[in-house]
Formats: structure tokens, sequence, C-alpha cells
């Protein structure tokens, strides 16, 4: 068992390799805030070195998944420096620079980013009321699994400003143009089952049935695998498929292909010519130099 | 109530800030035409500035929606310059040369994208037959609602030309690329039940509940809401989606974030922290100086 | 009748102008080779270039589609160099680099590319097991068609190789990233109803009844049009839909109209206005000279 220590959430990676992400400031409906933003980023980052941990569940503590951003603090509730005049190309140029990462970077974005980084599969287990944040975040999660009573808001809209944590990318990717639409402009808040019919949630149960079905697919999706295998196809579903022509998919696969070939994929065609299972050994935590291939993979957070 | 007058089509906004733009040429089922297309392309300019439109419906007068470019004029029915030499590359390069803009550019396509441009939701309301461009101009609204009498084809196949109005952009993004394909290749007239079996309608209606079905739901988009939030929202929605990274979109909802959150977002917090309801003031004829963040926008028509 | 001589496939053309390639190593599941592959690369340019093929039906000899690459062979099953170090950078800077065409281009990529580039509509008739690149080669058709006695398996995982074929751009685009993700990580073999619930699958066939709905579907798509037009159309659907602006699609499909309106597009037209067939003349096999317009469709292989 690994265990690592934060303030608003913890980390728990058990024997089977499946990690847990549980966001806790359970007095506050977990609340999203400055701090649970560099803690998030913090244990994603972490996630992809940690070879214990081969599949990540993010689920919330107490009755809610996450209530979205904490509004209740003092003054600039956002965080977000209001003098500065800047445009999306100085973040795009200047991704780095202090004064945009604490001052201008939307904090749910930086999140989300950790995610798309991780090399490791991730499962929202969303146990309650998914508000905001707690909506845009698990957008950037492989799998969407919920609680027949959690209840599920893109409320930007009701406070007069927009959806972040990249989610105008996330989201109409996971339910279509005009669901994400639907949902940014109504703002509306939605039963479980009503976002498992537009594709958000894979699929609804019962409460106390959530985390052993959460737990389930975890098990299916690693069990026998090779993580560096795993990682490889995480990162290219999400950044190929995006790619304006299949040739730039095309590259990326060939050297992902040559590198695992002569890992563990000599193993794999063994046990498979042995009728045995495989025994790979590469690790995720040692991902091959051409990883990342794009350089916006590179900025952290 | 606020009008506009044009020739082949009508303009209004109602006291609840819906926008009515109906196709007007009922004798010749609103075939559309190059005047159609100028006015068409002048209206959705002047919603964007017209505060008192917060959303806009669009509809055909009579039996038809819209029954395809007007094939009936004598000569060279597509207006097009036959002689140009001219390849895509030189209409991104000169996308305001006037010999391309009056010679080559796709009239359909000047519409959609003045759509695309656009700052207020818009919903299809297709009460008929929606034939050729009038199937390929509602793929860049965002919401397509139809009368159960409507019959829509992609007939470009039958005449020997292409699909036009960017749906080769707009209808894969709305129903996939196999659905797509085959209504493209076959260019076979369908009904309003089938085109809603594969995503491209929204809801089928009996023909006199149509627009109160699309009023209905225009209200529920809009009602409450920040104008500037809405229109952030719609261009981040078609924009940041189509992006090739994640990064992208967090660069713009950073800005997007920041903007509307010393705008509107201030009104907003202090009112869900009141438990009141919001009274927004920013305008969408005044968007954010960032606005437009690609160059591609500015391109009018 | 048009025929062309292969070892690891069969080429046939019949008079109605429907291509039937057939994968045919029936004694080994018809498992795909380096021969295989250079072959489906030629067998795919030349349809391009033969008038008589309208549409092709890609089906399997005896019981299989195609039971994933041929790993009984000796020494290296993949045959990719392994000593060299490359970059997904480096083959879209050098994609005619011998080195690299021969020694790490996936092969199976370069066969979807040839499918991408082919200027016909191409069916998958999945007859059997379908498995690997037999999974991931129907993802560049436009439609797949099955019988219930196929199973079909992503099984890169089991290996501990990643998928190829291009499929991190091909398989997102049709059954959406979870659906993706799920079927590369489980690596699992799934029948074809559960395919066709994932929307991978058009339809499922009684397996004598699998051709006769293949050829219907392929008569429906191209009876009557202009090969050019049907051409256009399924280059610009998948290359333009993944352009990450509309006005992008927008310069292609004006080019595309004006040359196919002074085509084939003038015999569609008087044909509609004098209520008759129209009878087209333009041949796929020369296309209009803007054709291809991005540099990445000039790769062969």
């Amino acid at each position: 068992m690994t265990e690592r220590t934060y303030e608003t959430l913890t980390y728990e990676v058990d024997d089977e390799g499946i990690a847990t992400i549980t966001l806790s400031r359970p007095e506050a409906m977990n609340a999203f805030t400055v701090q649970m933003h560099e803690e998030l980023v913090d244990v994603f980052g972490h996630v992809s070195g940690d070879d214990d941990a081969k599949v990540v569940i993010v689920t919330g503590a107490g009755r809610a998944f996450c209530a979205g951003m904490d509004l209740s603090r003092e003054g600039n509730v956002f965080g977000i420096d209001e003098e500065q005049v800047v445009t999306p190309a100085d973040i795009q140029e200047r991704p780095g620079d202090p004064e945009l990462v604490d001052g201008i970077r939307d904090t749910g974005g930086k999140v989300t980013l950790a995610i798309f980084r991780c090399t490791k599969p991730v499962i929202a287990a969303i146990n309650g009321a998914a508000v905001g944040i707690g909506a845009t975040m698990p957008c950037a999660m492989d799998f969407r699994l919920a609680s027949s009573s959690a209840r599920i808001g893109f409320v930007f809209g009701r406070l007069g400003i927009v959806p972040e944590a990249a989610s105008s990318w996330f989201l109409p990717r996971v339910v279509g143009l005009e669901s994400a639409l639907e949902l940014f402009y109504t703002a509306e808040i939605r039963t479980a089952q009503e976002m498992h019919d537009i594709g958000y949630l894979r699929s609804v149960h019962e409460p106390d049935e959530l985390m052993p079905a959460a737990r389930e697919l975890a098990r299916r999706l690693v069990a026998g695998r090779s993580p560096v295998s795993t990682a490889l196809m995480r990162w290219m579903v999400y950044r190929n498929s995006a790619a304006t022509h299949p040739f730039d998919a095309h590259a990326v696969e060939s050297i992902a292909m040559q590198q695992t070939s002569k890992g563990d994929g000599k193993e794999g065609v063994a046990a498979f010519l042995a009728k045995r299972e495989p025994d790979f050994t590469a690790r995720a935590s040692q991902m091959p130099d051409f990883v990342p291939w794009d350089s916006r993979d590179e900025i952290v957070p």
C-alpha cells in the first residue's frame, strides 16, 4: 500500500494496483480551492511515476463529488489577476511565465491538463453532486460512472462566467456539439440518468454499488497488461484523434510500435505463441524517449 | 420590437429577445439566391450587434424551409467564375480578394461562416422541405427541430456537384462520419423521423407545434443569462473542440474566465451568495477585446 | 470484368462497377503479412485509377476476415528496424525516406492511408474473425457490415504493443473516445452485436446475407452518380471534418464546387430541369488539378 499525504484529498494505492484519489473536504462538499488545484496537479503527476499504480479512480468523500469552486472566501473568489492585459496567444507563447501560471491560467484547466498527461487510465466515480468544476473535471477522465443520487450541472452560465477546465475541448468530444451547447447554455442541473442518456455517463449505479463497479472496470482495463502499452494507448487516443490528418497519427503509432515491439512486445508474442500468460516488465515510470511528442505536453502545470 | 427590412427574408425580435429570421420566398419554396445569401450574411452580422436579440430562430415562410439553390435562373446558375484557376490555398491566403469573394467563394459557405460568427444561440425550425443548401445551412445552427412534414436531402450528388456551406466540416460533427458519407453519397431525401434517428434532428413536432417548441427551447437557453457569457460559450464550443490539443482551449478559456469574472461574474457570484437572481449588464454588442482570437474569424463575409 | 493478380488477395470488378477485394490466405485465416500490406497499398492505388470500379467491398476468403498480423514467421515478426533512433517528427519530415518507409513506418498504417487516399466509397464486409489489423483496417473504411459470426478484437494490449493502422485517429471518430479507450485497454474480443451496439458496425447479417447486403448498399451509394462528385465528397468529409476551423473546409468546397459545376454539374442541372436522368461523363481517374490539396496526401505509400 502506497500513500501520499495531502490536505484536500487522499491518495491510496491498493495491492491490485488501483489508485484512489478522494476529494476530501466533505464539510464543504469537496468544493474546489486553489490548494486543491495544486494538490490535484501534484497527485496526477505523481501517479505517472508510481509504478504501483496501474489505474486511477477519482471520487469524493461524503455525500458530494465536488460542489464546484468554493465561492465562500473573501475578496477575489476566482483568484484571477484582473489587471493583466493578456490574449490566448500570450498564454500559448509563454505558458510557463509565472505571472500567467499563477495569475491568469485557469486552475481547473491546469488540473485537467495534468489528467491529460497522466499515463494511467482514469475513472471518475461520481458519488454525489458534481457541479461547475465538479462536472468539467470528469470530462478529462476516460470513463464516468455515477451514483443514481448524483446531480450534475455545468452551472457557469448562472454565475455570468464561462466553462473551464478545458471542457470546451473535452465535453463536445464526449457528448457532441449539441448536448455540450445545451448543457452550457442552460446551466441546468441534471440527474445521473439524464446524463447517461446523452452519453456523459457510462453507467449509473446504486450508491453502494458505485465503487465496486468502478473497481471492477479498473481491473478489466489493466489486468495482465503492459503499463507502457496502456500509457501509449491513452496518449495516442486523445492526441492522435485530434490531429488534422491520419498521417500524423501514423507517424506517432509507428514509433510507438517500434518501441513496444522491442520491449514488452517480444514477451507478448512469445507468450502468445507458447499459449501462456505474458510477464511484462516495462515500467510506465520510464516511458520511451519520444514521449512527449507534442511540445504542449511539456507544459507543467 | 425591432425590425429590419430585407427582400428575401424577414427579421423580427420580440419582447422576450427571440429573433426570428424567416426565409421568405414562399412562391419559390424559399429557394436560395445570391441575394438571399447577401441578406443572410448581413442579418447574422446584425444579430450579433443587436442587444435586443438574445437568441435566433431560423424558419421558412409557407410550406417549405428552403428548397435548395434556385436553379431556374438563366445562364450560369451557380454564379461561379469558371475561368479563374484557384486552389484552396489561394482562398486561405487571400480570403478577402474581391475576385475570390464574388467569383469563387461558395455563397452557402459565406452564410454558414456568418452563422458561425454569430454571438447568439441559433435554432433551426425546419418547417418543411429542406434540400441542398436548405439541408446544409442548418448544420451550422446549434439545434435543429423539425416538423413531421419536413423532408431533408443532401441532394448534391444528383446534380453532379458537391456539398457546400462548410457542411463537410459541420455535418460529420453532428451525425458522425458514416452517416455524413451516406447522406452525401446517396443524395437521398429522408423523413424527419429518419433524420432524428441519426442525430441530425433534436426533435420532431406536429407542424403547428414546431414554432412553440422552438420558442420554448429558446427561452430555456437565454433566460436570466449573461449575453457575453452565452456568446463566449458558443464561440468556445465550436472553436475549441476543433483544436488539436486541449491546451489551446485552456488558453482561450483562461482569458474568457478572466474577462467574465471581472464583468458579469461579479454580479453572478454576489447574487448566488445572496440567493437572489442576478442582474447582468454586459452586452454582447461589446465583446471583450480578445474576441476574435483566430484570424479566420475576422474574414467577413 | 476487370481482374488484377495478387498472391495474398483477389481483385475483381463486376459489370455493375462493384470492385471486390478479397483477402485470400484462407489457410492462415487471412493473416496479414508484409506482402499483403504491399498488395493492399497497390490495389487501393489501382482502384482510384480504374474507372470501371465505382465502389469497393473488402472481405475475406474462407471463415475469417483477417486474423491479425501473421506472428508465425521466424525472427523479427513485426519487420521493424529496432535500431533506428527516430521520432514522430522525423517521419513527418521525411515520410518518403526509404529507411523509414521500409524499416519504421507501420505497415498497417500504410494500408489505411492508401484506403484514405482512395477515391471510391469503401465498404467492409466482415465475414468472420477480425483481430488486430483485421479490426483496425476496417476503421478506415466508410461502412462496416458484419456477419453475425464475426468476432472483433483490438488485441494489441495482450501482446504488449499498441494499436496501429492509424486507428488512434480513425476509431475514436467512429465510436467515440470512451469506447475506443475501452476496446484498446481491455483488448477484449467482442461479438458482432456488441460492436454494432457501440457504433463500430452499421449492421449485422446472417452469414449468407452479408455479401448481398454489402452489394445492395454499394449500389445505393453510386447508382447514377458522378464518380468525381463522389470522390470529392469522400475526400472532403474525412479531411475537412478534421480541420480546426470551418473556413478551411469552405476554401476546399469552393474550389470543388467550381470544378464540378463546370463539369458534371452542367449535365446534372440540365437533367434536373428537364426531369430526366443525368448522363455524367467525368472520370475519377482524372481528378481536378487541386486534388490533393494537403501535402500529406501526396505521401505514397
